[in-house]
């Protein structure tokens, strides 16, 4: 098969978009070259000649010369006109952009379809490990029953610090901020959102259902406390941020981000600092495990040259599983085992909105209870947030 | 992208060829019909109807129904005289015989080249782990500077019984036949062979280097002896069957399989029972490690499956490392850490051949040596086979 030749414009010059200049001088192979960067600032010193860069996206977009664009900045809204724009003139684009995919993943696929272009974006999810490639190629069949993982690095980073080496929650954000792990605005990571825009991509490429980011529960990091930190301390448990996609009995999808207590036998126990890691269950096969360097610029533009040299191939995504019948389950239908933290004066509040308690701590201002909750009421605890309310899963029931 | 719609005609129906049975059964998205099946055995009592059973391969050559030709049979040179004839009816292929596939690996490629037919071979190499399509499609770049693994369900299997459950060698070998993970010749598994036709395999695919079986040295694990076990406890190490390819300094290319120590800080140190893994590692990404069934008649069935599915899209390895100039090191220039075990009055010659001597150990009867021996000495002491000997690595120096 003949390789095409790339010549590329590139969006964005920042930790991904250096680290992508670094592994394409090193790989002579892959018949790529940057031909335009695209940057926002102007006046910063930056490692590579002038002359390469430009201020004005039309220099690349209108560029004939140039057929492939790749899109490496943090503005989500920028990002999707870009590429849009790029798509409509047919130049195939590879994006590293969790949230503008999921955000715009119907109209990001209309494009693909109504132009024939290809648009590739492995390195939006878990970075260094080929999950979405797997998931289109290897389980294009009926037979996957769940993907659930550890697809934020910088979360995991900053759990792994708080967990085994104590560090305070504020020290090992700043710590994940300084080594470029974190997204500029570190909300979007401890939050959650940032492993839900993946889990939707995920939940595209592994059931072929494709739903608006907005539909996942997800319940970040970022008001974990040192009640349950000290629960897993002692029942020698790790906290993990976990996203979870699985086919319910009556054959519809649940899908949800969620902390999550992680016991020594599981696999995900193992996975620490910046690595992910995803665990793919399937009906005959039981369970495969994949895991690797989750964020950071080399493992990311790693993804980013995979999609550059798959390019030349003229690969696409074929979207094969889309067109099932599936769709999310209700709210009320999954039941969720975890460990609800709130203050004290709340306890009965909350209790009612358990389906059933195992066990309850409590001292002076804060307790727990562990046991079963639909989720329907957990996203309604979510959004009235009384008191000093916290979830974390012990098991999906 | 439409569907090619596929009739196979299979070849054998042992534990495998039944598994892809129940598998198809169960994937009614992917429009695979089983036509014929040609097996060797005669009144057999078999789970499915006689008139899908023949005993004739050329019905299923013949048939220009048919499209695609699963081979899973135990015999590799039937295997390869029906696959040959099938790719030269341009007839797809696929088959787990990895056996066939190492020791013909030129000839099968020039046959998919002359008749332009693919071939896939998913389920030769760690059965449910996408390994091959991963290095095909993911690891196509120049980055990648080694893969090591455990390839082998069967030994794992029986390494994790004499280890942590210390059972003895061959009453774990004979549990591992009961449950189908053994060859039906049990050397091909424990002497290493058959992990060495998988390594083949692999360092095809991972630098497009074409190797004989035969250059890539072997040691299997049917000479561990309790002086070895009893080492692994006491340091708390385990032993695994591995395999392993690297990229040297030089560019040239190292590749062997031997047993190995391994530390519980190490990804392998986890993988236990029929479970196999690989650890990749690229220049920019660190390490990917992929874990997952590596034995059994449905995890390689589900690879199969894989395979057909991939043939209904007109998919086909393209080997695109290979023509790269890479070769094999040479043995001398490969250095190995490993405990070397000996009979006592073996112990000079022994010594003779190491380059460095770390520790030594002896009782009345047996010893070892821990230190550096070159590839070349290695092989020399495993023809001659001086007493007791075996070997063990501890690192790859």
């Amino acid at each position: 098969m003949s390789r095409k030749k790339i010549n590329i414009g590139l969006f964005g010059f920042g930790c991904v978009g250096q680290g992508l200049y670094d592994v394409l001088s090193k790989t002579p192979g892959l018949k790529a070259n940057i031909q335009r960067i695209c940057v926002k600032t102007k006046g910063k010193t930056r490692s590579i000649a002038e002359h390469h860069f430009t201020f004005d996206a039309q220099d690349i977009l209108n560029d004939p010369a140039i057929n492939v664009v790749v899109e490496l900045i943090d503005d989500a809204d920028a990002a999707f006109q870009l590429v849009s724009e790029a798509l409509r003139k047919r130049k195939a684009v590879v994006s590293a952009n969790k949230k503008m995919i999921a955000e715009h993943f119907q109209e990001l696929l209309t494009l693909q379809e109504t132009y024939q272009t290809p648009f590739l974006y492995e390195a939006a999810v878990c970075a260094s490990i080929p999950i979405i490639r797997n998931l289109e190629e290897y389980y294009d069949n009926d037979l996957l029953e769940s993907i659930s993982g550890i697809v934020n690095g910088s979360t995991n980073y900053i759990l792994t610090k708080t967990g085994s080496e104590e560090i305070s929650y504020q020290d090992a954000l700043k710590e994940a901020q300084a080594k470029g792990y974190a997204e500029s605005n570190p909300e979007l990571d401890t939050g959650g959102y940032d492993a839900k825009y993946k889990l939707q991509i995920l939940v595209a490429h592994a059931f072929g259902l494709i739903v608006k980011p907005e539909a996942l529960y997800h319940h970040g990091i970022n008001e974990l406390g040192p009640l349950e930190l000290n629960y897993a301390k002692e029942k020698k448990l790790k906290v993990k941020l976990t996203a979870n996609a699985f086919r319910n009995q009556s054959g519809k999808i649940s899908a949800f981000v969620v902390p999550q207590f992680i016991r020594p036998e599981e696999k995900l126990y193992q996975v620490d600092d910046v690595y992910n890691a995803v665990v793919t269950k399937t009906a005959f096969a039981d369970t495969q495990f994949f895991s690797g360097k989750g964020a950071g610029a080399h493992p990311t533009a790693s993804a980013v040259l995979s999609d550059l040299s798959a390019i030349t191939y003229d690969y696409r995504y074929e979207y094969k599983k889309r067109g099932s019948n599936d769709s999310l389950e209700q709210d009320q239908a999954i039941k969720l085992r975890g460990l609800l933290r709130f203050s004290v004066q709340d306890a009965s509040y909350y209790a009612r909105h358990l389906n059933t308690i195992e066990e309850s701590y409590a001292n002076q201002e804060e307790g727990y209870f562990t046991g079963e909750i639909g989720l329907n009421n957990l996203r309604k605890l979510q959004q009235e947030r009384k008191g000093n309310f916290n979830f974390i899963l012990l098991s999906k029931n």
